[in-house]
């Protein structure tokens, strides 16, 4: 099936410094605390929304003709651009889930594909040059899909989860060949690898191509390992964590805006942008949805970056 | 009943710059991959390890008759004084446990108390003018009977566990009026205050009387929340653990020992104490017993502080 791009023929679509593919859904959230229907969740959501207080980000994704469109206002206030975004006749993607206790295990009630099912990436003209992508967390087959399509990819970042572990490990063992950069959370890096030490399994991913690894850790933060040696970043301690879902999302999203946004690629640049990504999921997480990112201005972020530096200096 | 002294009547006890009071135990340790018996163990031997690789540190503690020579012989190596621990007749303390296949959780199989029921830490006139105080893992009691001791005290720790938060929490809030310095892990922090968030943890516990809290999380670091605000420090990631015994002791050990060498308790003298106690503890649990620390020189500590600090500068 072809998909009905958002933009419509005529609109001219903008270049973009960031290509972000991923799920968005409408979320169902449970936590000990609050419950909330129909939130505008899933990966691309979270992750657009943390790079655009960088950059210019395209959003790669698929809604049904059910999505609200206060979500595509929502969308285009964080001045993401929309032409790979299709709208296509159908319900959109829906999740429901409910935290425990710790506020970090989840469980999922229910999930609902949807029109997520028909999706097939299709990438713009205007995103193919695209120098930085990041690759949520969907199939290893329709992460290549994108791949395949941006013509001088500088810095790719794949996410993924123990779902494409368990069920698409050859597809994901041919993404993980090709990107720069894999982030995935402690559980899953054991599961790929088969090892228990985070540094060792992240050696062993590193033996199949990327030229780093980022595992996360939650709320004990994350380790970077590449040909640099390790890097090991804790996480802003928060104060109230309202909803974890999409932390990890925003902390992938706000790495690749912060490091398009600063050009470079090397081990300090790729540190700067961990920490900044770092932050931006300190904030997401302060409330369910985009709400605490919808309310977030730069300088707020580089408040609570010059707060975090102080807590992690010598 | 009174203690007899190692070190006799007629030698003279040097005067020391740490006080570590602790216990002192004969271990039988059961890992997935080893099991060792009558391993030398206990916290105070740990610590005090740990402390001399930095500066003069005296020993509080107790053994039996059966204690061997060579575990005295191993203190000596280590330049750690000994007029402070008692050797009295009757058996050692003994401790066993099993490791899970996550080389962190483990269960206690045996406790047998022994001579450390009759311990009554009585400090040497040479001991009394230490400005440094590590008040190890016992029961507050007897932390509270070591501080009553110490004439002008500068900076003194206290460890503790679970089991004194469970029943003898009275005494324990006494000792944590009484010290500069809690250190306890994230388990214990939930436990004693009643929340979950760690840095409210902490900040519920200043309010009680240190002016530092640490808290421990294993493989994750460490954060110290003090009224200079937050400090997060990872985990130097080790490539083979061998044996997690006695890493929180290390820590400690290696923190006052530092920070009593620098001889300030500034923020930044925290923080490198940290850093510091953090690193002699990686070196502590890549072998059982104090066997890695023994092998152990100040230039393997120096090269992989380095080594961290490129770990964790951004």
């Amino acid at each position: 099936m072809r998909n009905k791009k958002v933009a419509g023929p005529g609109k001219v679509a903008k270049s973009v410094d960031v290509v972000v593919v991923g799920s968005i859904g409408l979320d169902t959230i449970e936590t000990p605390f609050e419950r909330h229907a129909d939130l505008l969740g899933g990966s691309v959501s979270y992750a657009c929304a943390a790079a655009s207080f960088f950059t210019s980000v395209g959003m790669v994704g698929i809604v049904g003709t059910d999505f609200p469109e206060k979500f595509m206002k929502l969308y285009r206030s964080f001045g993401i651009e929309l032409s790979g975004l299709a709208a296509v006749p159908g319900k959109t993607f829906r999740w429901s889930g409910v935290y425990d206790q710790d506020m970090i295990n989840r469980r999922t009630l229910a999930t609902e594909l949807n029109v997520f099912e028909t999706f097939s990436p299709e990438l713009p003209e205007a995103y193919r040059e695209a120098p930085f992508v990041m690759l949520g967390n969907i199939s290893p087959a329709l992460q290549l899909k994108v791949i395949d399509q941006i013509r001088r990819p500088r810095f790719v970042v794949a996410d993924t989860m123990d779902l494409w572990i368990d069920i698409a490990r050859a597809d994901l063992m041919n993404v993980i060949k090709r990107v720069d950069l894999l982030m995935l959370n402690d559980g899953e890096a054991r599961q790929l690898t088969g090892l228990h030490g985070l540094r060792q399994c992240a050696e062993k991913i590193l033996q199949w191509g990327p030229s780093h690894v980022v595992i996360k850790k939650g709320e004990h933060g994350s380790m970077l390992v590449s040909r640099n040696g390790v890097f090991l970043l804790g996480a802003y301690p928060i104060h109230t964590v309202k909803d974890p879902t999409g932390a990890g999302d925003c902390f992938a999203g706000g790495f690749i805006g912060h490091l398009a946004a600063a050009g470079r690629v090397g081990e300090t640049a790729v540190r700067e942008a961990l920490l900044h990504g770092s932050v931006v999921a300190s904030f997401g997480v302060e409330d369910f949805s985009l709400n605490r990112l919808a309310g977030l201005g730069r300088r707020d972020i580089t408040r609570r970056v010059g707060e975090f530096r102080r807590m992690i200096i010598v």
